[in-house]
């Protein structure tokens, strides 16, 4: 049988050219090997626009580690952080400032009611001790687009600072850091860049990170330290994931080629459409209404029959060569299926007969709509 | 031209076998990629001899992570740490003491030099606030072995446990966890398994391990979190690097081919005999004595010429094939040369043989010695 396909938030299906990108081994003292970050940063920088006001610094690890290393540096040892929280990874942002032992409140909304604008203003004004939001822009929990935009004006408005966890929506959706005014984006390799994971990293506000000495809990997540090095010697401080990296190249190389942010996003808001299409079609209920919906991975009520086992039906899945998702919710019986990675419509439309048919042979969804 | 060959500790040269292994993209919720976890860990496991009484916790991000990592977790909040330091690792070891806020203090011998077990047995009757004593198998700043048996021995006597940083020597060496009596031993992916970057893992005392909660000053570094989500789910808490654990698993079934650890350490230390004789032939001083040197990695003093230049001799040893390493010594001029990865003595040779005709030809060593 053929490769699955993984309809997964990262890791995913990446191209070959991205894959056989690893058969290389790189000295991480090389300057080829250098070389190699210097441009994967540089072109990182640039998708987020922040090529005057900040700079990137990768990470070992995963996108979680970026995350901890984005708020230890940036949020001051006195500072306080307002954590938005409509999902698993707003709570992650949370219990991450809950170990650096950084005071934090939350400002918790329902998995499919994003944050409120004004809602938010208030709490700035209500309590001035906050000096830093923090938000994540697609929470891959229920795969919900919060709006950044509107967030950050009124972060900035109130001269509070803001921290964005992009990692699901970072090269699909648009982003400027600089017109934003963000303090730290943080996105990882394997999500819509379309990379191998292995690696996350930061964009931040250069200004900000210089001044961010003595903050951070760690030193492997020294974000500061990390950037000064890199400055300094073109190395990373400890031992690069030197294959990840290389694959990331080459996934930039395929996303320029595609046409960058804008065909990105094209290709993956027509992979959502035609898979939340399909399904509903069949009779499945999405979570979200289109309007809050991110064209990156969607959430889908389990059918409403007695006998469903999210793992029957995955296995099932997986036989036709696709891999689905768990739900994240804890209250509502739920699947999620991503729209991201080297796949196309013909992918989609293949996993969305894949799912219907499944569901329809297990007996769990009416043969005819 | 062909690939050079990374005479360097890790990246290091691996076998196209190892690489080709990240060709498959892996779903990390899928229950094949979860046994491929169980099976890495089980194995690396048994490597060190710790089945009955350690666990293998495997990490995301380069060594220095599972490091730090261990320290934080293992050491308690209110205990100390003695730093036995002989080298830049001995030094790390110390300095994440310091991020973590951990007491700590040094017994510091020259990098020649390794710690004395009588020097070790007094400071702990000295200071009976000790808890913990952190030793550098093989310090990889020069490649001295220090005396893990003797040590760990010193340290059992008088009570106190045993962190033992083993990146460079896990696999080659052989090392028993259960008899040392050790809390934590680290290691990566990179070095003697011959994997790629980008994941580390620690053997840890189960025990000690479940008395650690609480201990950890970071949610990605949480090494107990870590493992009481792999044991509940058979999952890593966050992303893994999927490709690089597809690349491990590969790199173990060649270990287990080859011979296991007595196999290994028979091919590097021939390697190493082979290169050690071939460039002191050649005129070039090693810097350790043969009974104080690990087959891992080799410093030389550089050439006593005046013009001698580390750059120029790497460029040009480069460029016949060859990546070498600098040396990491303040006070002296040395260079390095790793004799572990998917090499042997063929390509040892040919290293030699390139090292001592580019520095010949530059003039920096006599043409006949
Ligand atoms: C929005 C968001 N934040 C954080 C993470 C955590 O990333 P990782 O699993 O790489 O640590 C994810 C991963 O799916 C995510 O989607
Ligand atoms: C003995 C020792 N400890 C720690 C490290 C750090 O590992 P990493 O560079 O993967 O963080 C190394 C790397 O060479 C090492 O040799």
């Amino acid at each position: 049988m053929r490769e699955p396909i993984l309809l997964t938030p990262g890791p995913l299906t990446t191209s070959l050219a991205t894959k056989t990108a690893m058969l290389t081994d790189w000295g991480s003292w090389d300057s080829r090997f250098n070389a190699l970050t210097a441009s994967v940063c540089q072109d990182l920088l640039a998708i987020a626009g922040g090529e005057r006001s900040h700079v990137c610094v990768p990470l070992q690890g995963s996108g979680t580690f970026a995350v901890e290393a984005a708020v230890a540096n940036l949020v001051p040892r006195d500072g306080k952080l307002l954590v938005l929280v409509n999902g698993a990874y707003g709570k992650r942002m949370a219990q991450i400032a809950q170990y650096l032992g950084r005071d934090h409140s939350l400002y918790v909304t329902a998995d499919d009611a994003p944050p409120c604008p004004a809602e938010l203003a208030a709490r700035l004004r209500d309590d001035p001790a906050i000096t830093h939001v923090g938000l994540i822009h697609c929470e891959t929990s229920t795969g919900i687009l919060n709006p950044l935009a509107e967030l950050a004006a009124v972060a900035a408005a109130a001269g509070r600072r803001l921290i964005v966890d992009a990692m699901s929506s970072f090269a699909a959706l648009p982003i400027d850091v600089a017109a934003l005014g963000v303090d730290a984006l943080i996105a990882s390799s394997n999500k819509c860049l379309e990379g191998v994971p292995g690696m996350g990293f930061v964009i931040a506000d250069r200004q900000r990170l210089l001044a961010s000495q003595g903050n951070s809990h760690s030193l492997s997540l020294d974000l500061l330290a990390q950037y000064d090095y890199l400055q300094r010697t073109g190395q990373w401080r400890f031992t690069p994931p030197t294959h990840v990296l290389a694959a990331l190249r080459a996934a930039l190389d395929q996303y320029h080629a595609e046409g960058g942010q804008p065909a990105r996003l094209a290709r993956y808001a027509a992979n959502g459409a035609r898979l939340r299409d399909a399904l509903c079609a069949g009779g499945l209920r999405p979570l979200l209404p289109a309007s809050l919906q991110a064209p990156i991975i969607f959430t889908f009520h389990a059918p409403d029959h007695p006998d469903y086992q999210f793992q029957t039906f995955y296995q099932a899945v997986r036989e036709q060569g696709f891999v689905l998702y768990p739900g994240k919710l804890t209250e509502q019986e739920t699947f999620r299926v991503g729209c991201i990675g080297a796949i196309d419509q013909a992918e989609i439309e293949q996993a969305a007969h894949a799912i219907l048919s499944t569901l329809r042979r297990l007996g769990w969804l009416p043969a005819v709509h």
